[in-house]
């Protein structure tokens, strides 16, 4: 009988093994399927196929976390402290509530959904993906807050003002945000705006106003999501190359105008390239402009 | 008792108190759900709880305002040269008009609204955001006028021609420039122009030619915005660099030929970071080629 | 009595006066205003003093492009061989038309719409701005034409097959591409495709495959606008910086191997900021790499 | 009788004259002009001429084809080695197949639509321009397929939620992506988020948060389509100069350290220009640092 040690590293070499990632995309694969499936009128057969699957997909799932968990050599708090570890096991627990059963199939079927977002967990390419997306959101923060201080004045502007012409549309500001918001995708706005232009003729100024600014700031802030994600890509370019690189020469005499030009030439390209200047400048050339 | 420059001493560390600012901040928060209560029908309880809090909000603000009025060193014509300081007092004079009573109440609960920009005053980001932001008008004037120009003509030609289609839509030219701008936001638009083919076959080509160019010109005064906030960003990253960066070396000895190249470089890279090119050429190599 | 040159001297400094300038361009915006004007139902009254404006207005311009021609001191060939005399030209001769009288009304009206375009060739930034654009468009060819190809292809294809489900949207090649402009537009495009899809439950495939390939197309020409901008954006303000810069140093020692580097660098640099490379490239540096 | 290789250079020499290839694009349009006018009801005299014509071009196609097939000097293998021979082989095959006859006259027309690809095959430019969009594709993979996800995740959940309210937008995994894809294009997304409103009112957080994920992912995808245009843009550029440039300098002295700097310059404004870089910097600076 194999040590615990052992153990723990055929679980490790089992789970590093091409084939058996290759088999748990194709289980996350075979789960989606069956989801989709769970939306279609099928015959009973076909059903207790289904169901037979879902077991079976649910144990799989639950074996190959347990897996995990197993050869995660630094314990078991180690292991939760990756957030796609945790989202892992969120996912597979979630799901272990029965589909079949009078109450909880609708809840069962919705949280076997996300499953599917296993997907981006065991594909590395879609979690780099999904990291960097998830690193655009702060730059856009305050620009989110002051597109939803716009929403929020003119809405209760048009709810205090419009309330009385179509209450279906303008009851409340909460109402009132939605209805902007749909006058901000430009679906159907002009009926939105016809009927208030009826009760208050200048209310086209209400409309137009709000697009423009809307538009605007949604503009700046898209344009601020392009250039992060510009800076990002120079970024990695610019890694790549530094490893590449040679090491960085001995800081040996780094004293004569040319040179001191050219540290300063590098430091704007590196502005250029995207923020590593700083570092970059301040440990290959120690600041002795007066060394001479 | 305390003298009135201990008194004005006392009232600036007040003012700067991280704390005074979060409650201000949490002044503005309510009074916006305030606002955004009063469009919501309330039993009378609720209704007389939110005229109190309006009450205790709008003397808070009063308060604040003179605080701030009281600890400005250089005294009160100082205090209203900042833009940012007028915006709020009249934010806060015009929200002494009461809710309550017959005639005002809707202009004074518009007029409260404007309460929740003093959010875009209070913090420095979106201050700084939105003056970034107005920056970017400038640039887009003349675009703006260009295409001002093709709505006004199109519309002149849409109103007399399409007038006896359908006066509803084309009555006017500024009836006609709204019934444009519907048709450039794609909103119904083919409605309109089925409308008018029905008895102007060939009025495709107006819409279609009115299509391309508002969109030609719209995706220029968009690129417009781009660029001039990538060279803003571009200034930002640069002048954080100059900062770090050490003093500049003594204009000493500038006069062979890979120096003046070097220079020529620099400029060019200046020119592609930003515009701070000149200065920096002409205070950093005082310009004499011919001096040594 | 004056002669004729210091009559034509007159004329000339009556032009280049900026007062004069700015009555033209006053002059401009009536016209626009009596435009406007004229889409408008307006009393006898007014309409007499629309008339007369109109008149005035038309005698005004007249006068002025004469100005111009006899203030042109290489003759008039010379006049005509500028784009914008002949512009405003033709659309001076052109509301020679009268707007009374039964027959040309709604023409003499039309031809006076143009009018509002001499804003254009009297603003010298609006002038820039238009030629900007203009210079935007052959860039665009290649990709315009590939999208008249997508755009043909599927309009046929749709004619082939739509024809009988609904003979408005579909009854030839030249109704179906605006249907398909339509659809590119996202106009009411489900309505198109849930009508076909009655008959046809694979048209989706149809449709989804024309807004793919439409927008990624769109895309690609979005993006060369947005590149040719950037690079003649660039260029522009490396030349402002070569003005500011020194004359050029004398070629006289180039050839030692970190020159010869720098070179390229400038001329990799020269490639970013858009395109005047080559020619500094071979003016500067005399191509000699073996001269050592 | 010339011999076999006088023959194939005469062909050749055909097939390369200008004249030859104006006619070949002259004959596509005439092809893309009948195929146009078949979807038009026309008088039996024209249906002749049309079909008579598409004889004409179908022989006229056979025939170039074949020419080119004889022209090639490498034998017919190597002719179908290059794509878009094959391209146009598989075309001009395909409409072979008539279009006067009962069965197979909506296949035939429908073949033939292709023959207009036969423009981009012909005309150098649309090449590039295809290569260019084709490359761009393999850079949007993973967020497609991202998308795809979020499509699928909230499609089954949509399914399972909304079947009930109104099965034609909702009743399988399928038909409920298709109503998301309506939803993401902004068509009536608001007559669909209002219709299951009615039944649960927190719906609208389904269609918003799908809305923002899909805006957000979409946006993202588009960067990377425009930083992928422009690194090849600037690859162009980059390799122009290399072109024009002097042979590069035999890598003699390359071990001062402002030579080392130089280098590092280089290799990151290749780093900016695109992708060079490497190979740039390997071929051109034997690695030794220590050398000196």
């Amino acid at each position: 009988m194999p040590t615990a040690v052992e153990m723990r590293d055929r679980l490790i070499a089992l789970h590093d093994n091409r084939l058996f990632q290759a088999v748990v995309i194709g289980v996350i694969l075979l789960s989606a399927l069956v989801i989709g499936a769970n939306t279609y009128e099928v015959s009973p057969t076909w059903r207790r196929v289904i169901t037979s699957l879902d077991v079976g997909i649910t144990v799989f799932f639950l074996i190959e976390i347990l897996i995990r968990i197993a050869a995660e050599k630094h314990g078991i708090r180690q292991f939760f402290k990756k957030g796609w570890n945790t989202f892992d096991f969120v996912i597979v627990t979630m799901s272990l509530i029965p589909i079949e059963g009078s109450q909880l199939v609708l809840l069962g079927r919705l949280l076997r959904v996300f499953r599917v977002l296993r997907l981006i967990s065991i594909i590395p390419e879609l979690r780099l993906l999904l990291n960097a997306l998830l690193k655009a959101i702060p730059r856009m923060g305050y620009v989110a807050l002051l597109m939803f201080i716009i929403f929020y004045i003119y809405g209760a502007v048009g709810s205090f003002m419009f309330e009385n012409v179509n209450p279906t549309l303008w009851s409340d500001v909460a109402i009132a945000m939605l209805t902007l918001f749909r006058v901000a995708t430009f679906e159907d706005w002009t009926d939105v705006m016809y009927e208030t232009m009826a009760v208050y003729p200048l209310s086209w100024m209400y409309f137009l106003s709000f697009i423009f600014l809307a538009a605007f700031v949604f503009l700046n802030m898209m344009i601020g999501v392009i250039l992060d994600v510009m800076q990002r890509e120079h970024l990695v370019i610019d890694m790549e190359l530094a490893e590449a690189d040679e090491a960085p020469p001995g800081a040996s005499a780094e004293d004569d105008p040319v040179q001191r030009r050219l540290a300063r030439i590098e430091a704007k390209l590196d502005a250029l390239t995207g923020g590593l200047a700083a570092p970059a400048l301040g440990s290959g050339e120690p600041a002795g402009p007066l060394g001479r």
